[in-house]
């Protein structure tokens, strides 16, 4: 690709003057990853699972957040918990498959039979007489916090977090015509990368990069229809035009089924980037939507699953079937597109000669990316 | 498994009051895991292999000690060495293979030919006049302490180490009946694990685990009827009951074979469970004697090497293998539901929140246990 | 083998008094690995390709150095350049292939379409206007320093080298009779080893362990035939006899082909053996040229590329290519059989009882290449 890619849209915006990005140490330091951990993973709203994933109670789902192992589990009455995966006694692991029911609607420990309610309260210790030093009442499993925005259920390891609303400001009231909650996952792809969980973050958030990367994306968004709507902290959102009349983001540009509930008016038109700092990317189009769930293994390695959601009218309809792989084939595309790149970028950032780029004002919204998270870990860069 | 199972057996001691587990680092640190090797494995008596294994001179064995590598070999007078298996010219490491014979009676350096006698003597230094600062008489190979109890060969890598029998008090004068020395191994099995050596300790120094974890074991040998028979610092005996007449820990819990040698009496219906800390754990029963040596390999990894000692008439005889494979497939079926529950607690005591629990009295050997690795490291954890 | 084969030879050196190996950690720690990156391998001219592997404007090759990606590129003048890896912008690392062409005449990001030309200035930035804060002239890609010297091309990451006639003095007017600029890649293999960099150069410098470990080699070229001509600092020459009239290094002894150029008087019976300290051993015979480029992968870790350099006439010569195979397969079976060595020194050295060994005069040279390694470190160890 060269330059007239970008001039042929007339776009040449000045330089955000003096903007540079993070020193590559923060893409590779075992040391800041470990407080990244320790003061935005176990301590912010993060996403966790589809309430639809855990429909029945006793179903589960178990969840990694650094060193920490999560069970989100449906209670007798309905809610969702969020129990540490570990038993009071000798601390073992309590589940090990991924995700499944707890027939029983207790939790047991499979080394000494300790048993604990869905609620994570200890109900059988066996052999265990209560007395000073073991009260079963201080044995109640570890919990975290629990919010379910429109079926997506997010949880906080912190003992005392940030209301949900307050870090989610840009959430409350947004996409109520798409009613999420009725949504189901229609597909979901793993991928494994080797790149630090900020570069998929930053990849999402700029389309400076689209021209060259994404052809097809571009094809169907230019990406000078970028637009933002929403920027505070780090939840940033934004939105690109889809040209072509009742299109969307798929191979052939068609929509792959009709919009979603009471969608309607320039939504028609339009995709939807909102980065949920830390761990999730939300992208409501008008026929579904796709979201991302980024969970990171090391500095330089994390799992991204991608979830495509629709309608249950369209995953019932044998016919639909053809239009949901293409809204799939075109974000898994997408998807590696990026993943190339990133992973790219993964690995230039070691240079020692790498001296901090300047950034483009196109990639603005970078900026207050980074300044978030060095604001978390309380460090300050020289300029 | 319900409550059920331990309560129909009637047993329900009060809590050891105010014991606590090790903190989860225990079994995570590299830190911890360094110095363990250090101030334990480098320094007490350790098992090494059983002395049949190297019968002739020149047989020998390599055994792995966190970054040391010893070479047991029988001397031409029909003593066992511990040679440290590196040369003392250049450092190369003499022996790659795991077990072999020295035909030529010399341990030969493959890379500049340096020999030295199956003492360790240096020999042979090609082209090396000796003169001040070259001595061969300095360059014998470092030695570590030999001591042959029953068969098993011990070592200890420390200068001055206690006398052996002061470690392990425990076993001067016991199991005389079985005259271990004369019995061979039937079988091995070596399994790595993903645990702390320290988990296969805890695991084997209680039964709690035993009616959720080995409903087959449990079955022969009731968990209620476990006593201690010796404890003393870390070495730790005890035995159970064996409820069949004639009976043995198989899979149909009928004997292997006849009573090994000369055990008579109580011992025809127990099973001792003796833990050699810090690597090895030895079993008799009536009829043959199973042992376990650990090799940890890091924080979180170990081999575990289970052997099955039979008398040589059982060996040999051809009518008796059903039965030596009855004894193997109990225990192989019972150390890999005890793997598991080990694997399971080592993942879960990452968790931050594992806020170390209380040990029940059925697990009053671990707080020994426990205690003695503390104190080996100079350790004192807070109340 | 045994002392005989050493004492035939009637060489029996005094020893060098006092003078002892590195202390074991200089093979194992992560803290020295990284210390002589920064010291050693970003300092030093290094060798970085053959000029002939990218003969055209806009060839390149990529190589490792440490954390540092760097292309070797033609550019439109005929020169060749060193560019660092990394793109000015975010980091991204240009070129993922090991080797290829630019079509394009420019180097262009993958990501964001930044374009350089092969002289690393960067002439487009879509989308971005200079200003304060962003000049395009202050975006040049980090360069490298470059010296070709007879067809290999060496590079320095130094702000500020040592020019190149000095490190490598021992080079200046030698081996002109070979025309090595004229001589192409015949054959190349890459051996990946698990052992530290400096055991290749001790091994590469000592012909103490040929008797053993060489007995073909021994063959040709008697060990005791081994003489110095070169000996300053780090690089150190010499060379050795070929016992055979017009023989070389071949599995049977026999030349591989033409003497190579002008080579004649007494270079048509040696094989000279030089290191260039830190990453290139040249090994130049009659009638061809094996050297081996070192890359550091990690402490324990090397990839060890052997490169056979023979006229060109010969390598299109359809009947020379037998006598080519025989001189790659004997340096291959060499190579082999001392990897085997320095991969059992690496093992061996971890022990914590290897206290530092005595050379022999042999191996008077590791002394010096020992010390040259704990100047450029600005080590002193005790005595």
């Amino acid at each position: 690709m060269n330059d007239d890619a970008f001039k042929k849209r007339g776009v040449d915006y000045p330089v955000v003057m003096g903007e540079r990005t993070l020193p590559g140490r923060y893409y590779h330091s075992q040391e800041i990853y470990e407080e990244e951990l320790e003061k935005i993973f176990y301590r912010f709203w993060i996403y966790a699972c589809r309430a639809e994933e855990i429909p029945e109670a006793g179903d589960y789902k178990v969840i990694e957040v650094g060193d920490e192992s999560i069970i989100l589990v449906r209670d007798k009455t309905g809610n969702i918990r969020a129990l540490f995966n570990v038993c009071s006694h000798r601390g073992t692991q309590l589940c090990i498959k991924p995700a499944g029911n707890f027939k029983s609607k207790t939790i047991q420990c499979a080394y000494h039979a300790w048993t604990y309610t869905l609620e994570g309260k200890l109900i059988g210790a066996p052999l265990m007489k209560e007395g000073p030093g073991f009260k079963k009442a201080d044995c109640t499993l570890p919990m975290a916090h629990v919010h379910n925005w429109e079926g997506f259920v997010f949880i906080s390891l912190a003992e005392d977090p940030l209301p949900f609303e307050v870090q989610m400001e840009a959430l409350m009231g947004k996409f109520k015509d798409w009613r999420m909650d009725e949504l189901r996952i229609a597909h979901h792809i793993e991928y494994e990368l080797n790149c630090n969980w900020k570069l998929i973050l930053q990849n999402y958030q700029e389309c400076y990069h689209c021209p060259g990367v994404h052809p097809l994306l571009s094809e169907l968004t230019p990406f000078q229809s970028a637009r933002h709507d929403y920027s505070k902290g780090a939840v940033i959102g934004g939105y690109m035009d889809i040209t072509k009349e009742r299109g969307s983001m798929t191979m052939d540009g068609e929509a792959a089924g009709p919009p979603v509930c009471n969608v309607s008016g320039d939504d028609l038109q339009r995709v939807y980037y909102y980065s949920l700092f830390p761990n999730m990317l939300l992208t409501p189009h008008p026929d579904f939507v796709m979201f991302h769930h980024i969970v990171p293994r090391g500095p330089g390695s994390i799992s991204n699953n991608c979830y495509w959601l629709f309608h249950p009218d369209v995953i019932e309809d044998k016919k639909a079937q053809d239009r949901i792989k293409s809204a799939v084939d075109f974000w898994d595309l997408t998807n590696r597109q990026d993943w190339q790149v990133c992973e790219q970028m993964q690995v230039g950032t070691r240079s020692k000669r790498f001296g901090r780029g300047y950034y483009s004002s196109q990639e603005d919204i970078l900026i207050a990316l980074d300044k978030e998270v060095l604001k978390a870990l309380g460090h300050e860069l020289p300029e």
